[in-house]
């Protein structure tokens, strides 16, 4: 039996492109399944009844949901090109980063970019402090992994392509090279990086998209 | 040079007892350091800066935070009765559960524990809707794991505790053996573990703290 193995996100999805990136890096062919999660399809409710999100990953009809579990999985079932470190405790400094991306440094940009006026300049520290403390992890490496690209470098990847789309929606600079030297340069090399690069969804459509999300959060009063 | 090994944690914190009952249940030696968190020590400021919470696991001076990672570092670095199961699909499935265990089931439990009147009465719903996800889990097994306890008993080992102290101060059964005949034995099955039975803080000290907890909660309007 030929192996099965399709990928369910939506075209705009940073927490897809993780394992879009994986599955890339390790040169695993597979499928691409579309969601437009205004009109979820049947396999995608099937698949994760508990979140109805996006990504999941059905290998050979089990489905695999979290992005970071995907990683994880991903890593244990192909081998080649590892994105994990072998060390134990290299592994779990990884993971806490990319825990900690998920649960600190995502909110805090999320907050600056639907808030404003005062509340907007309250809100840049919180970013500033978590910024920091992933420059420090950045000292002597090109990428958080090491000198190629690996775990961290994906979970945290949304990073390089979202900040500045952000920002530049909302005229900010979130991370300024003079103050943030290797985090400035990692989100260029991660974001150039040839196998990376080709999977970015289109940035006109993004601005667009988070444009009009913005508008709806703040119309909301976020 | 021997090894170092010391457990930073409170006397209360059932993150922290993830990782007492997985070194027990590995029979790892190690040393507790008990934090006042209204008073943290130098060294956990030191340790887990980013946090500055427990538990953080030191080992050979090497501190690592987080309760489910510590559990996954303890489970690669001794290798005895292991936690994680092997398959990949499997370790994936544990992980999925375990972050739906802090993310869904413990804040729905909490906000029930911590409303009254008819805030909590609608606040019950979501916390049934998780432990039914959970009871689908269980079936067949005796544990999450399977026949013997695991990465998943341990992620989710508060509930055996903690639900039936929360319960006893609002009076309210959250697990009911009719309506959750499964997880009600896997609780019972977990707690009364002899490895696990003689880790538990004492019942009516944790019934005290959650107690004054919710008073001052209430207090301030939750």
């Amino acid at each position: 039996m030929a192996e099965e193995l399709k990928l369910f996100r939506t075209w705009s999805s940073l927490y897809g492109l993780r394992a879009v990136h994986a599955l890339k890096i390790k040169g695993v062919e597979y499928e691409t399944v579309f969601e437009d999660l205004k009109n979820k399809s049947a396999s995608l409710l099937e698949y994760n009844p508990i979140h109805k999100k996006i990504p999941v990953l059905l290998h050979n009809g089990k489905p695999i949901c979290e992005s970071l579990v995907i990683l994880e999985y991903i890593d244990e079932v192909w081998k080649q090109s590892p994105l994990l470190p072998q060390h134990p405790y290299d592994k779990a400094i990884a993971r806490f980063w990319a825990k900690f991306g998920d649960e600190k440094v995502l909110p805090s940009i999320w907050t600056v970019f639907v808030s404003q006026g005062k509340a907007r300049e309250e809100a840049v520290g919180p970013v500033t402090e978590n910024l920091h403390f992933l420059e420090e992890q950045l000292k002597g490496k090109k990428f958080f992994a090491g000198e190629s690209i690996g775990y961290l470098d994906l979970a945290l990847g949304w990073m390089a392509n979202m900040i500045s789309i952000l920002g530049e929606i909302i005229d900010l600079k979130f991370v300024d090279a003079e103050q943030f030297p290797l985090l400035s340069a990692w989100m260029e090399n991660f974001s150039d990086d040839p196998v990376i690069k080709e999977c970015w969804p289109p940035r006109d459509e993004m601005l667009v998209k988070f444009k009009a999300i913005r508008e709806q959060r703040l119309k909301l009063g976020a």
